[in-house]
């Protein structure tokens, strides 16, 4: 049997949650039983939403028992199949954790398909994080051509693929960004119409104001608090924003206090958060969407890589302190098909 | 040609308006020209939003010149009528202003079916405030039988319909008001499941989580601030709030930090303003429906009459320190058909 490395939950984040949370330890891959398939994790996915699973109880899902593996979603491949429909060599979507050979229940996994993209694939633009930026502005935000779209941590693993679809959908779009080489990026490659450099701005509204002239129809915010409070003072009427992720939160000692929900009143716009998990039924129409816009070059996605499951704690840390450019993924064994 | 007296802005509010901002003067009626009605003033509204309105181009209209006739809308008696479909002793509905005798183009005036109801009953639960709440708890909220409401202001204009609205459609309703006698009002009257005086309570989340203890599917709004932020610790999955009003925020120094958002977020919720101006091709339905809960009694509505004019400025301030019981109006002359 091979040899399952784990990462388990040590102890709740306060703060930025890092390598102090987790401790390493190994056991023997469990053979799999009657509907069971045994695994090799190749890629897992490092997510904002992390951090709330680790505390205990809050969030929209139940917190992860200390002691416990931590929980993390991600990109496998079969050693070993009891169940139907899979075998040795294909490749699998699932709620991995974090671990190097999980033994999963078949019910929990969906099949890749290859002719849709690449693994690499996978766990980037086709990847549970684009599929969340697609409903998202799509379903929430009721995005129309020619909206004025704003998203914030438009270099992320979400934002730069809701940026890419705003402006494939003819929106013009500003994304928001931190440092110049997020910016670059921002501007370059996902080619948004106008970037704002949060880390250069003394006054965030004020700079908000200069790139959207016309205002904000649809603003995709990833980060909450104050950005969130400097979006909300440009919104034009019958605006939507779309509530995806508060990483500015995490860290901070408590909740911001949004001044500005008056605007969002005054704008008679509409405030959303959401559940992907939701849209479970419709992951396919997403990625349908999102492979041809592959194909087509007019989407691309940068994945920024670590190696190594033991690098996976420190890729969380990076994620809250903003130091990755692109989608934030952990390679665990190698991808190749 | 009778006398139209006139309440003028005359200063732009700081902190509660009052007498303080207007003066009066008189001038006399204009007589109508082709298309235009003469009226007499029977009922002024007094509405939350009129600060607004008195402010500088902020808000979702146009602020009032300084030296204009105050902005508000009523029920007037035709006097006379150079336009079709209007004759002399007819009701109509209209953005009179604050002013005895206005002579208004026919193209602004609805004429009242006084089959659906009597002159108070069109500017009590025919009247604006109710249908503002009917399109803001079924348009904007989704309401739907059973769910958990929470009205704040609830002994106020709009809330006193919404809480009634919601009651009737088999949700379970809590109301908050402020004092004994409104809470009175708000459990005998409009038959509220529960009550929280917020100004007997030091902790108005704690007693929301007292009150709603299955927490909350639809918090309708009149109050915004620190009422909204304690309703939004208790929302459940899926959860709506109706931006509707932000009365507590009118005479506040400084906009108050909403601090909750987060929960909105992790209820996946959906907050949302509106002009109710833009449901005005469907204000009959809402009309016919109000007018059938009048007929089998199931709806009441309690208004809070001032007399005479001079009184409005009065009215306005009364209604920004919660001193009102009922929906505000002032009555300007006899009201009898």
């Amino acid at each position: 049997m091979p040899i399952n490395r784990r990462l388990l939950l040590a102890s709740r984040p306060e703060g930025i949650p890092g390598a102090q949370n987790f401790r390493a330890d190994t056991v023997e891959a469990r053979a799999p039983q009657a509907g069971e398939v045994m695994l090799e994790t190749v890629y897992l996915s490092i997510d904002p939403a992390m951090r709330s699973w680790m505390r205990e109880g809050t969030g929209y899902q139940q917190g992860i028992p200390l002691g416990a593996v931590m929980r993390g979603g991600g990109i496998a491949r079969v050693l070993e199949s009891r169940a139907e429909g899979f075998a040795a060599g294909d490749f699998v979507q699932a709620r991995l954790g974090w671990q190097t050979h999980p033994t999963l229940a078949a019910r929990y996994l969906q099949k890749l398909d290859l002719s849709l993209g690449t693994t690499e694939d996978w766990i980037g633009p086709l990847g549970l994080s684009a599929v969340t930026a697609y409903f998202g502005l799509r379903d929430i935000g009721g995005l129309r051509p020619a909206d004025r779209v704003l998203v914030s941590a438009a270099a992320g693993g979400v934002g730069q693929i809701a940026l890419q679809i705003a402006r494939i959908e003819g929106c013009r779009v500003t994304g928001i960004a931190g440092g110049p080489a997020k910016c670059a990026f921002v501007a370059n490659d996902l080619r948004a119409h106008a970037v704002i450099d949060h880390k250069a701005q003394a006054d965030l509204s004020a700079a908000i104001g200069r790139a959207c002239v016309e205002g904000i129809d649809l603003y995709f915010d990833n980060v909450g608090g104050a950005t969130l409070d400097a979006a909300l003072a440009h919104l034009r009427a019958g605006a939507r924003v779309v509530l995806c992720g508060r990483i500015s939160e995490a860290a901070a000692a408590e909740p911001y206090g949004v001044r500005n929900l008056g605007k969002l009143a005054a704008a008679h716009g509409r405030m959303q958060g959401f559940l992907v998990f939701n849209y479970h039924a419709r992951y396919e129409e997403a990625r349908i969407w999102l492979a041809a816009r592959l194909r087509d070059g007019s989407l691309t996605q940068r994945l920024h890589i670590l190696e190594d499951l033991k690098q996976a704690p420190i890729g969380l840390g990076m994620l809250f302190r903003g130091e990755n450019t692109g989608k934030l993924v952990v390679r665990v064994a190698d991808a190749s098909v």
